[in-house]
């Protein structure tokens, strides 16, 4: 007499982006031979660099010879990528052990399951707008209250801690919809928050490497009495061309604690939870990951950033040209625009569509609070973005 | 006030590989110098074939040019996988359409998550002994109630259904730990069964390809009926040597039914449950698995496997010269051992360390009904296994 899990009910029905293929499509349908460029969703577009490339070569050849050949091997992620990764915390002033550091297969998996090691009872804290699997993975393994944090122009976007004792708090920064950095001091409330009431904060930091900012904080680390209170998650994606490649890890300091378990605890949970149920990271994958935080890679990969955050800035610019009010785009790849003549989202979305044949992705998507806003997203080649920004300005209805 | 997930209190302390790790450790600081030899994990330790090696490494090349390469692609997995599998299934009468099969990272994750998208009343039955993972993964989601299926030499190590009405049954056939095999007839009592009771089976076929008797199924939906009733779980990992590369995949067909939801739904679950909580597979995964699905590529792959079985023999003949009592190892690459003269698993385990130096796995470790046997796994190179059983042989005192 099996049951599904109904949970799985109360998620928002369709997810956003199958509604933007859907639109997309019938406009395609309707408009034959219309050529559509997108500036929507986060998926990198440029080659992978050449010491990346190598490095995935040599995963690649050492499974072709038995002496070299790995199978499973150390299920929180090869070593040698947990130290370099330790390494880069430590040269910006981290300390973060190889032992804290679970390597993974990309971040949204690790934000995704990390609720696991918690009580199923636990209010959640997110931002509002908010990336979606944070919701939806709490809201199937049955977690209840779900407290929305908002976030509007007049508070930059970042909101304040909850006004409300919470159980756990999800932080994304640079942020993925508005494009919005925290600062330390905003960082600070959160810290000070939780170490008060217990609280875990979950930090996503996979758009870090976008931030040009030196004063602004790449990782929650940054703020003192964090490594008590916070978990960070990361990436390859972003910051490396990972989408496809499939690569993150996630920080879990030893000197977590929680109202039940201290410390230790909650790294040998999500020791055991990984272990458990995830299998470790492509060992090929791995190899492309440590090439990645080598001195040439970490300096190739910059250079790939620096290319999007020109896109960001062609998109900015343009833009503002038309008098559209828009935030983001400087320490983020993702551009938040005030949709004109207050416009609801999907109302730009179609305009944009038919007169510019452009697609974004409508800010309503990400929350309540996104209603009124559009993102655009800085992925992609620069005639493309070029192309799609004239064309934005030559046919946009304003 | 975050509080943790109680329910991993419950999970047995210690994974059964750590303690084979801390004893080992323990006799090799005791016995400086000796060589000790692995017949334990089930880990692939063959070189990847030439045409697999080749299909990775057009993955990687395909990464190095923007035009060719790809971020985020179907969430499903790559069409052309999934069209190999649905191909393949085909050759072997079965159906399976590309919309009914899920690429991941391996067949643990999948039978680790798969539970998501059942009630977290269900009941649950698996078989004893049982790969950890089905019991883990659903005592860490709170599901309450665990029927043990006995597996014993009397029933030839394959249970009859259970004997009252429960929602969800893992079976795993060939089975880790036992390498038993269930015939069609076998199978057909559970589907019966699931059909009875609208129950979902679970079956996990990772070792589907390790069978050599061409009367035994490799696949559930060998079965009539099964498309209603079963959800199977499979993986590159041990057919291709894929344990570090990571690949698996995932058939919820369309037609299966549960209490609550009609065709279709619970394979647009497991859509939801993945495109949310996962990202896909790695795209240079999903090239090297095109190409072991390859003609090529399965020609290799099964002169690996058979290489693999070879070792398997020479270990059952090897324990039989001795008189000990061994089963499996026949369409299998595990044997399952009845320890000589009634020793415990772990008594066992300890008299092979010491007398002969090698390590295998306690029976004990995979359920109750496991204690007095013992597990070891054919995956290995061809030298060692050799020097194992020699060693086994002259120095094991019975």
């Amino acid at each position: 007499m099996a049951k599904i899990n109904k949970n799985y009910n109360k998620l928002q029905a369709g997810y956003l982006f199958s509604e933007i293929t859907k639109r997309t499509k019938a406009f395609q349908t309707n408009n034959p031979g219309v050529e559509i460029m997108r500036l929507g969703i986060g998926n990198t577009t440029e080659a992978l660099p050449p010491s990346i490339i190598k490095g995935l070569r040599i995963g690649v050849e050492k499974l072709a010879q038995a002496s070299t050949y790995t199978g499973y091997t150390d299920e929180q992620g090869d070593k040698r990528l947990r130290q370099a990764l330790s390494d880069r915390y430590k040269k910006r002033g981290i300390s973060a052990g190889a032992a804290e550091i679970f390597i993974s297969d990309g971040a949204k998996p690790d934000t995704a399951n990390i609720q696991s090691i918690f009580d199923v009872k636990s209010t959640v804290a997110v931002q509002d707008p908010v990336y979606p699997v944070y919701v939806d993975s709490n809201i199937i393994a049955g977690k209840k209250e779900i407290y929305y944090m908002v976030c509007e122009e007049k508070n930059g976007f970042i909101p304040s801690p909850p006004g409300k004792k919470v159980d756990l708090i999800y932080l994304c920064s640079p942020n993925n919809p508005t494009g919005a950095v925290a600062t330390k001091a905003q960082l600070k409330k959160f810290v000070d928050y939780a170490l008060n009431f217990k609280s875990i904060i979950i930090f996503d930091a996979a758009y870090s490497e976008y931030i040009q900012d030196p004063k602004l904080p790449r990782s929650i680390y940054e703020i003192p009495g964090s490594s008590k209170c916070a978990i960070e998650i990361n990436s390859f994606s972003k910051s490396a061309g990972f989408t496809g490649v499939r690569l993150g890890w996630t920080v879990v300091p030893i000197g977590l604690i929680t109202e039940t378990s201290g410390p230790g605890k909650v790294n040998e949970l999500w020791n055991r939870r990984q272990t458990t149920m995830f299998n470790g990271a492509s060992n090929i994958a791995q190899e492309g990951g440590l090439a990645a935080l080598s001195l040439e890679g970490q300096r190739e990969c910059k250079k790939i950033i620096e290319y999007y955050m020109d896109n960001a800035k062609v998109i900015k610019q343009g833009l503002k040209s038309l008098g559209i009010v828009v935030f983001g785009g400087m320490n983020a790849p993702y551009l938040w625009i005030k949709t004109p003549r207050s416009l609801s989202s999907w109302e730009f979305f179609d305009k944009l569509l038919s007169e510019a044949h452009v697609v974004g992705t409508p800010g309503s998507g990400f929350g309540p609070h996104g209603e009124g806003y559009f993102r655009f997203s800085a992925f992609g080649h620069k005639e493309n973005v070029q192309k799609a920004v004239r064309n934005i300005k030559k046919n946009l209805k304003l």
